[in-house]
């Protein structure tokens, strides 16, 4: 240690892809002394030379020069390739690290890889965060949306650089603590799905406006410029607004040329899959996922095209300004779904790993500084701040309102693309869960019944019905007079 | 082994529960001689002096007896709870195995597992066979559907049994052999996914009977016994019949007490994940999953359904005998969706674990003996007996007419229950997978913009727009004129 100066350092960070770049000059910006270490050592000289040419940061050629260099607990960010990257960077700085020491991982990782390091360095005397960060380069750059989680007592140590350094909504950071273990990565995987719900949705109403009611991509970035100054103002729709207007050299529309197959293979899935294993209908996300995977079908849909009919005279008659107002709506509706059924993921991921997660905070952390940063994000901070056990969104007088006030445009927009032939799935299920989440009662009744029939799998009576011949738990009914009454409580085929 | 007698035994089975007891008498029924077994030994004392009474089963009082009492090669089929038993049971079993052995796991194994038991077998210089079996507890006894995979070789071995004991349907046993490894368990969770769509559709179908068109039971079961004597022709419409006319003894039809929540932790939810895993759009299935869960939510549900309000003045107004004809069409063209999708889904798991699938033996299989036994299967079959690689149920010519003579009704049936405020998620998402997948260009070239606007995560060019100005392969544009052209090729935000 000797042989080292005093460390002066308030933050480090491994890393300098152009996230981890963008992120420690805005660090720097804030007063804060940090250190930049990069696997190629190189790299470090170079952006020393360039990007980071005379500003504070001090660059680090080993990981032991990287860590002395670093005011105890010392704060080490990794930015780096989700996966075996964080745990060996994890593994080479072990060695040198003092306890009480604070490790946060802000890549793109997998929640059950956070609980698992946040346990890991917890046991070894360490503390870790697993931080999700979003908003891009230019988010990292100005102000991202932070979203932490892990070690509780690491939060005090780390607050005054990420608030500092975070987006700022309604003059508030959008960076708050999510909660124990994996919460912060969990929070911005649900962020991530709810992103592409949000993208979905936007493609959709697109799409009616292209193909049903053959608007212009000028047009289209009117209607969305149009939605931007609504109650959809939003980063999505405004961006959408000047890629639709964003001309080739030729004066076509850029987007036209576009090939329409997108990739899938990320958070959005992880977000479906979690959805599936708590047994949360997220069925939004859901469908925005598998429409990623039809697109990326090209060559067969092609093949389909020439084969498959669509229906016949698929013409919209109706007005088509009062039209695009009731898309609007309908849009606003779906979306206020999607984040109804994110927040009840979380809610259930909370109960299933025991964290104490502030849905206020999410909504702020996702407010600005994000990909999916809205005015309506506010709005739903605002839903969780007057009521902090406020059972679902839908409950929420304000958008209890806002979906009855949509409702009628909402259906007419819908049957409208189904007649005109237009694939409209995310705008679909979102309807469909709002009339099944709706009903007190709906078919799986049925449903139980069929399952009793042919597999013995046995079915419970409502309430109301309950009495001497209709006991409470499960029971099992021969429904055919033939066969036994054993039920199949354990072997189900 | 001198202490032995000669081993006379044909084929063993372990695990006497409901679906053991049927299978190893449907065994014997077929003149083979079959060894039973159990954990618990005095159910086999009592099997053979109650159920096995008469016949030519022979027990056995430990494993070692057991394996003793079987000729070789053996035929060892296991019906245990799929897990940790299965497991057990092959390390109990391995001791007194000769080379080529045969353990075939019978239950409701996951297909990873059975890829894994099955590569650590033949390592060993065993063979296994992870077989699915359908058709429930009279299935087990009278034919079940079969669906055996894994190693190769020991197919011809086992091949006079199960055929002779599974269901038959034209003349053709519903048993065929599927393809390596853990096929046979992939293909019976796909079957379970498949059920779990025909379930679902057949309760949407209900709710608009019931709800929007205010039919009675009686009237409901008239209309499934109709649909049972056409194209719809099915085990899972028959018992619907059976079900909806079923009356308590106060003469109150019996569904209407069951209670509505339905389970779904199992294969369903696995086939799920799987096709988010591959990337395929198997959304019906997606749909019916979360269908069960949001039933699951009965609490909530209760009390969302007193402060949501669902459409103004619902009220089906046309001809009621004329719709429930076009119901009909729109149940089987989702039904027909939704297979298409499962066979999506079979061939993207054969390219992933590198399986020789039979697609036209995998429809025989489930054409009789399961739960989706259908005269529809028969017509699938018929398609892939045709075209052996045909790309999608889709593009056969018979199925291609179906949707066709379908497509009025089914638009028209999904717009109005949507106007009614009945939930329709697996009836919207078969009809948006149609649109969606015969459409050449579909809004996703506005996504990948999108995703090029903020992250920077590039895109390509449709082909017929490929030039010197528009190169082929991953391009960024800075959509903004801001920002770097720094594209986000590993660290993605």
């Amino acid at each position: 240690m000797s042989k080292h100066s005093e460390p002066i350092g308030d933050f480090g960070l491994i890393g300098l892809a152009v996230m981890g770049q963008n992120l420690i000059l805005n660090v720097n910006d804030h007063g804060f002394v940090a250190v930049a270490y990069n696997r190629t050592v190189s790299k470090v000289d170079h952006f020393l030379q360039n990007e980071a040419k005379g500003t504070n940061i001090i660059g680090a050629r080993s990981i032991e020069d990287f860590v002395h260099k670093l005011k105890c607990p010392r704060k080490i960010m990794l930015l780096v390739k989700a996966g075996s990257a964080v745990d060996d960077f994890i593994e080479q700085l072990i060695p040198y690290l003092n306890k009480d020491d604070i490790i946060i991982d802000g890549g793109n990782s997998h929640f059950p890889d956070s609980i698992r390091r946040c346990k890991y360095l917890e046991e070894k005397g360490f503390r870790f965060i697993g931080c999700g960060v979003s908003g891009g380069e230019s988010g990292a750059r100005y102000g991202p949306s932070l979203m932490p989680g892990g070690t509780p007592s690491a939060w005090e140590h780390v607050r005054p650089i990420f608030q500092a350094i975070a987006a700022k909504a309604d003059n508030e950071p959008c960076c708050d603590w999510v909660g124990e273990t994996g919460a912060g990565h969990y929070v911005k995987m649900v962020h991530n799905g709810i992103e592409y719900g949000d993208m979905q949705l936007i493609c959709e109403a697109y799409h009616i406006m292209r193909e049903g009611l053959g608007l212009s991509h000028d047009e289209i970035g009117d209607v969305f410029e149009l939605w931007n100054k609504g109650e959809l103002d939003s980063y999505l729709i405004e961006i959408t607004q000047n890629i639709v207007r964003y001309k080739d050299t030729d004066g076509v529309p850029l987007v036209e040329k576009v090939r329409d197959t997108a990739g899938q293979k990320g958070t959005g899935k992880w977000t479906a899959i979690s959805a599936l294993d708590l047994g949360m209908p997220v069925t939004l996300i859901g469908e925005a996922v598998f429409s990623r995977t039809l697109s990326a079908l090209k060559d067969e849909r092609t093949r389909a095209s020439k084969l498959l009919r669509g229906p016949n005279n698929p013409k919209f008659n109706g007005d088509k300004q009062i039209f695009i107002r009731q898309l609007g709506q309908a849009l606003y509706a779906s979306k206020l779904i999607s984040y109804a059924q994110g927040f009840m993921l979380l809610r259930e991921a909370a109960k299933d790993n025991n964290w104490n997660l502030n849905y206020a905070g999410i909504a702020l952390m996702w407010r600005g500084g994000c990909i999916i940063r809205s005015a309506f994000l506010g709005d739903i901070k605002n839903a969780y701040v007057n009521n902090p056990n406020l059972e679902n969104l839908l409950f929420d007088s304000f958008f209890k309102k806002a979906i009855e006030d949509a409702q009628e445009s909402w259906r007419h927009v819908i049957s409208q693309a189904i007649l005109l032939g237009i694939p409209i799935p995310a705008f679909s299920t979102a309807l469909a869960f709002y009339d099944g989440y709706r009903h007190e009662k709906l078919p799986a009744n049925l449903l139980q019944s069929q399952r009793d029939y042919f597999g013995a799998h046995t079915f419970r009576y409502l309430d109301e019905f309950i009495d001497a011949q209709h006991p409470s738990g499960d029971v099992h009914v021969n429904w055919t007079g033939e066969g036994g009454n054993v039920s199949a409580s354990t072997y189900q085929a």
